[in-house]
């Protein structure tokens, strides 16, 4: 598997995460992280900002859950990562959905470097500027990355990456990583990711830990993040099936996969 | 099971549950909701709220934990529920324990329309304005409904629901369901429910969930969503003992039930 | 086992405890606090503080995420257990890796008595105040307590103890367990207990359990917590490589272990 070197990094230098995440799946972003070899910090004190972000190789801001307080803090955390050079890993989530979090997300990234943004077809969508439906915070039926719709999903990914500077990997289906020059396809995973809670912040949280230990590739990083993650998908779906198990089982295959790769 | 054809609804109609919900099972209450077959979203925001009401089909109060913050969360999310006709199932957490919560909950539904309360006996009690002596969160083992106190509690609760026009729903070892007039009990489910935090979280969740796929039969879906809670839970304890398990897995199974019914 | 008549203790009296915990491991700890028999409440909101700290038996104080707020309610909850006479059980995450946590923690231990502290050997090192280095929440590996630093790091956990007037608990591959004037040393656990988030709050919790249900013997209820996780962590790994699993079952492994044990 192409991921392997990538992981193996994750091991030998064991790099700091601070996230500044959801409280719904907050633990699971621990424990992947923990799982993946690296170690996570959830600190979101605008007070020790500095501090966590001085001594973490990455940061990840993922917007999951809002508010007045929490905003200022991502605000902090980008500043303070742009100071220390520390490359941010931003998962818009539910950006379309809700009008608020499209402008703060859209005035985040004019204001901000990220390295990354990692989020499903229809928050890259409403980043990209289309109009479009998302309901909630699942990407909407109408945005599925498909063999049909690959192509333009994957032109529109490569716009918002060249416009903010950054890698974007788009998620579905078909996984899309793209600098806006270079395209890596990844084809993989099982749709009952998308059937448990927190499957796209722990993917976040992963490609944060992949990027903290190979900050000089951040392209192929972010594919090899991805690809372990699809790769557990199908090897959890498979323990999932044999044992007759249903969706709790699965999550905790997933993560058991991760541990074990 | 009576519960079938309001579980198919769910999974053809795929509800959203906007939940505002305590930090403590958060996640739990999200993954019950998608292994059902509805979407949660998870949205205490007062920019966003009146997005996320609106593109809902049911909105859950859970005041389990609480803040001046949050208080004001669940006071704009009911105004903005009650505005766009949108059902709210309210989960009077540790009502009685704490004076504050008591007359906070009180305050709400004297001015909210809820469609349904869903409680336990001394958290009904409370809301009914009988003495009682709540300690925690939990049931008083004094509150137990029983064969022989049956009658009596579920007089309460009819007056619960009588007073705030709503359905309610108790649990315990006999799960009471009301709207005033009619009742209909269900006996099911094993004490092991209680002994994992989360079990009445959930059950709020998944009521939510069934009264948005089943508007027009709210009493049905609520007890619907409480005989599936209780089949799964003896399901699950079940496996549970078949495994020489402890209480960890026994919340996988019951999650893992919920995803395979 | 020593544990096994202040675990009955638990299970008989089945005492209250109230947390204020950090929101990435807070249903573990609920979950722990039921398995072994105890029952949690987990709110941190001033206006009910006096109301849950007064119906608990144990209060427990964990750092781990913090904002300003929550900062308000630490120094509540500690004020109202000092006026009511409730044994706290302090956890200072990440004491030592930023500054502001370091300043608040020691203000506490100024201002308010705490029954219990239980950290690592990083943060017990901080609170020395001694020179060190810490990254993130975890203990570095310069603070490793091992057979060749057993003597130093115990008589730094016991001075600390003997300035505060408390018991201290350091976690480690040894675990040091003080009141300044006796150690109690156990030598148990498993390593994969530090790579799963929550393994120490989740014994903070337990502890809090312990010292609820055994108020007269705060030394030796610190010391059962210790050794049931210690013996937990060993059966639940056992089982784990048994299964050929992952980090995440042996996380569900470890609190079936402490519901069976």
């Amino acid at each position: 598997m192409g991921y392997v070197p990538y992981l193996r990094a994750i091991r030998e230098r064991r790099p700091l995460v601070d996230c500044l995440t959801n409280n719904v799946t907050i633990q699971d972003v621990a424990n992947i992280i923990l799982a993946c070899g690296a170690s996570p910090v959830m600190a979101t004190d605008l007070r020790e900002m500095d501090d966590f972000v001085g001594m973490s190789q990455a940061v990840v801001i993922n917007i999951g859950t809002m508010s007045e307080e929490l905003e200022k803090s991502f605000e902090a955390a980008l500043a303070s990562a742009e100071r220390q050079s520390k490359p941010v890993v931003l998962d818009p989530v539910g950006v379309g959905a809700a009008k608020y979090r499209t402008s703060m997300v859209l005035r985040f990234l004019e204001k901000y470097p990220v390295a990354v943004i990692r989020g499903n077809a229809s928050e890259l969508r409403a980043i990209a500027g289309e109009a479009g439906s998302t309901i909630g915070v699942d990407a909407s039926v109408g945005d599925a990355v498909t063999a049909e719709t690959l192509d333009a999903r994957a032109e529109m990914a490569a716009g918002v990456a060249r416009k903010y500077h950054c890698v974007v990997a788009m998620s579905g289906a078909w996984d899309v990583i793209t600098d806006g020059t270079r395209h890596l396809v990844c084809k993989g995973g099982v749709p009952q990711m998308s059937q448990v809670t927190g499957t796209g912040c722990m993917l976040t949280g992963l490609t944060a830990a992949f990027i903290g230990a190979n900050p000089d590739a951040i392209l192929e990083a972010t594919y090899a993040a991805t690809e372990l993650m699809c790769h557990c998908g199908e090897v959890a779906w498979q323990k999932t099936t044999d044992a007759h198990a249903g969706l709790s089982s699965f999550r905790n295959y997933l993560l058991d996969a991760i541990s074990l790769a």
